[in-house]
């Protein structure tokens, strides 16, 4: 047991790399609207920098109350385009009314599934909120799909993703995964933030058929030692456990979220630490437009110097 | 009852005999495809020797632990060409990216249900992950779906399995029905691994209309005494148990799994035992590629040896 | 309420009469393929002996225990063939696996739902298992159902057998209801053997539409005072419970199950009783089945002889 | 030139076998179907005596004047029964409103495309009369489709066909083909009659999936020279013409037909000859019903004791 | 005009090289299909030697009286499977009833349209004789479809192979394009052999989505000097009009055929030349089965012995 803890630490701290389009064997339609994103907006180097506008949805209006003007969705589309980020990712409906002034210069990753945080996150399912067909009737350039690994109703989550996965393959639209540890069960086995539940929220991912993934990074907690087996014991840092779920995520393109607002440095030093990993890009939003949209557009600016470097 | 007991001792060890394809009476489009994968590729001899990586997705990327290297799907793709085996059973997923190396060469069992091992088994149910059509577009030549025989839900799984078992007889693909008991019911009538348990799985599959069915090997176990009339008290050693169930199996060609890593010998006297018994095959993951990658091969070698003794 | 019983009484002993296909009012098809099950084979006098092998789905392999060489599906059919039965009753993978031996010989009543015995009844539902498109394309003349007369899930069953109907009718596919009074509700009123839970299914099976109704003849138990209202006290002996559903029956032809295994003097006493209360016809599985194959041939000679009496 | 044509007679002269329902390799319920007609009704031998009552759409009543009470099609129908006919061929409207006395005794072959003969037949075309569909809810055991080969409207007709023929594969219901030459281009080629025309024919009946062909007997004509090729010169009898048309339809079962009314001797040497030469059966229609009722019983008796020395 | 026609000569001239499935950019399922078709059988080099049998309905019983043997489907399924070939080409009706011994052994390109020769070429149109859902669920690996490239009725023939290819890409089946110039218009220019005609035909297949073509190779003719433009006057040789057809082909794959049977030396000199000209193999049909069983699979042998030395 000694050795496999070992050697899995050492899958833990090798080099991680990341995938190329050429790796993802693409169909022709993916192609062409994932390399619109990767390299037709933002840095244009492969990397992505997304601006989620979901959180009045998922969270409530009281995700705004820090900056007020970021409840009016303009502002948030605004940055987008003056921030030069690859695409905003949102519902429908601020997609279908905010986005017409934008329409052609900023992307859109249309958010096909939600719900609200009001009820248990116990047995945590988000229903649809549009479809792939309406992606393609607002000329979106991927869609994006919360599901619950792990979840009570997983069986439900899970076959509602096949259904939108078969419909992205129908259109060739690529299909962006939040792929989130969540309910009861996860609770029980070290919590939703652990290795074991990132590690396998990442590989759930990749064989349910995602191009891109979405994850957190995992942490250490007081509930470790309530994981499975071997995930017990083992010893990572923060660049450690990213690389590790990068790996797992095989190939699948890899997006780091930013999570609940930061301070300046910590999230410049998980944004580089996340692209240092594997990462093709990062999904940060409260850390962005939770603030003035002057100061918003300077810490895009610096997050992006720092993407530069990441080309490929 | 007495009389009983002895009858059924004797069809339990009686000789055990392998269907022919002809004696399944398939359409043809599913002959061309069984086959192909039972004569024109592996031993070519009509055994089967299939390479199971849904493990990422049914227990999670724990089970890469004991070999790393093994987390990455090329490298079991890269074992089922090099070790010759008839086919890699997977979830969408690592067909779709990482299959075209080897397409044309390693046949793909297409599994299209699944879950994760995060929530309890006790209302198990495997939902859709993917279609017989995906199977069609991919180019499988069989589709997996995996069945709780006795779960809570049966209800709900024998009638998903109704579908897909009519999408296959549309476009001839052949059906491996993974016949498992589990759920709250069957631990309380002798357990999912009691000859009980596995006899009547044997069974289930065969009345739905199953071509190939993967069991467990039934085996005596503490709960013994607790299941239904006759079958406390039939004495039966592994062999005999393995028997019995091919018999119920009927016309299902049946393959036996090897479940979590064993010792060589073990595995070696378990794959022979099962060939004995009447078995089409083997399908054999963590017993293979939770080792080196010179070591999978030469143990794949092993097994088909024997397997090569086996022929008709 | 004395004249109520009484009057109830008066019906519970007047004779009964089969209905005759011309009461039945059938579209063209469903009157071609009755008129086959009836006078096409058999006794070809309007009678009906039916063969089912669900039990093995229904009960698991435990009822072939008896007979161990009748886990083999090919038993029954030869038995059915060379016993002259009107039709095997099975469910999809009998049918498909087994019967080419036999096709447009022996014919198919094709069993389209049903359930393993493993969970409780307390609930029972039995999902689809094929379609009645299933029972074109295998040549069927017939489609069999179970509906769980009162169980908390009849809403579920009422619904599904709503859709079977309409297939039917669709197709003119005869529809044969086994109907089952079942679950916690009805084992509170009675439970499922009683007059009133019989009589209340074989009337639901007219209401619904079916051509053909399976039902148990009702017997006094333990549970007759639960009944509700006029049900307690009325006096009936085995004859008369059976004339009385009959009865209710109204423009369903009737069948009667044999049950679990008897004696073969109250075997031959029970059908007689059946034929003489009205009955179409028998549906003797385990009572034929469980038995030496000769013994078995036997048995049935014995059967028609009697039923050679009942022709119409 | 000359050795290919001596190769040719050699062949037009050899032993003609029919084909038997193994050779076919049929689907299940083609199979239930197909055994039902040749082993369940008429001489119970696998031979064929199929009485047509199309000849009022195809012809118009002229045909009826003979007899005139062969106008009402229960003459027919009652001819079928008493006469102990393997099946009634007609269009939709009589079997809906003649067959329901019949139902299930005399079994239905639906033809399901027809046209009247008052047009020209220079561009035959069959259009639809009813369907597949039409003949599983009629109960019918097959369906009977017109295929004008050669005809300037041959691509409209190919077409449909493909469609009918899927059909047939969706319900299993077995496919006879009337494949007759027919049009301006045929009879610049020596005629409807030649051997070039209905050797043509049954090859392509063959080639696009008819279960069982019918065909006319060719036979030597004034346009003999204008055949292509080597059919010019081919010196042949009818029974070496029968032989070779045979042969051409391969694995179809093929029917002859009678044509119009011929006397006795020659229309039971003609049947004779017919069989002897390989075909499966015989559809006599004005032959048989263009006489008084008893008559026809009669001569169907003649052919049936002939038929019976043909069983397979 | 004459830089022009220079020009087109140095094309004419050039080295032609075959395209690599690479090259080809095909989705997941094609590439199995194809794969197994080029290195599965045959050569398994890459190279292609198909053995069409759809001549009985295209020309008619005349082609097989050379070998009257021939004529029995059986005799081109087993020279197929002895000679090894990489497939056989023919119509529904004899895959369904022939195939059943060599399934899975010799793969199918299943033809789905056709006519016969019987009506004037002038307005040549083949409809549907079978579907992508039947190769699908005949287990095919391919289907054909004849377009008459200049027909009048091409706008037909245009729009029903753009249906066959969209079939074809949602269940990645190869489509494979017998690409024909025929009807009255490319008479009056040059004629259907002619370098135009063949040129255009090739490029059509193209611009279409085949992923195979079937071609003639252009010879000069009486009415060379009717081709449009530049055509007239281009001298070119055997080899240099396959590589200029081949070359307008672009990423499809090009089957060379063989049409009306040629002496033995003819033939192998043809077949090198069209291999030499960068074809991916031949299509011989009447050259191979117009001869004793033992000739055609010496013949074959010398094929394939030079279709060795073109691997890829």
């Amino acid at each position: 047991m000694a050795t496999a803890t070992a050697d899995l630490k050492r899958s833990v701290t090798a080099a991680a790399t990341r995938p190329t389009l050429d790796d993802l064997d693409l169909p022709l339609g993916k192609r062409v609207r994932l390399r619109r994103l990767l390299y037709g907006r933002g840095m244009k180097n492969g990397t992505l920098l997304i601006l989620p506008i979901d959180q009045g949805l998922e969270h409530g209006p009281i995700d705004f109350f820090p900056n007020p003007p970021s409840q009016d969705p303009d502002f948030q589309w605004r940055l987008a385009l003056e921030g030069n980020y690859n695409a905003v990712a949102c519902h429908y409906g601020l997609a279908r009314k905010y986005m017409t002034k934008y329409a052609g210069e900023v992307p859109l990753l249309l958010k096909i599934n939600g719900k609200t945080t009001i009820p248990s996150d116990d047995e945590a399912f988000s229903s649809m909120t549009g479809s792939v067909e309406d992606a393609v009737s607002l000329g979106a350039d991927a869609v994006g799909y919360t599901l619950y690994v792990g979840s009570p109703r997983q069986d439900e989550d899970i076959h509602q993703l096949q259904i939108v996965r078969e419909d992205c393959d129908k259109y060739n639209m690529p299909l962006v995964v939040w792929s989130y540890p969540r309910g009861a069960a996860i609770e029980e086995k070290g919590g939703r933030d652990s290795l074991y539940a990132v590690d396998y929220a990442a590989r759930v991912a990749l064989e349910m058929g995602a191009d891109i993934v979405k994850l957190n990074i995992p942490k250490h907690g007081p509930k470790d030692s309530e994981q499975p087996g071997d995930y017990v014991g083992i010893d990572y840092d923060y660049g450690e456990g990213a690389r590790r779920v990068v790996e797992s995520a095989g190939r699948c393109l890899v997006l780091f979220s930013g999570g609940s607002k930061l301070g300046d440095e910590d999230l410049m030093t998980k944004a580089r630490t996340a692209m240092e990993s594997g990462a093709t890009g990062l999904i940060f939003g409260r850390n962005m437009w939770q603030r003035p949209f002057d100061d918003a557009l300077a810490m895009t600016q610096s997050v992006q110097d720092m993407l530069q470097g990441y080309g490929a």
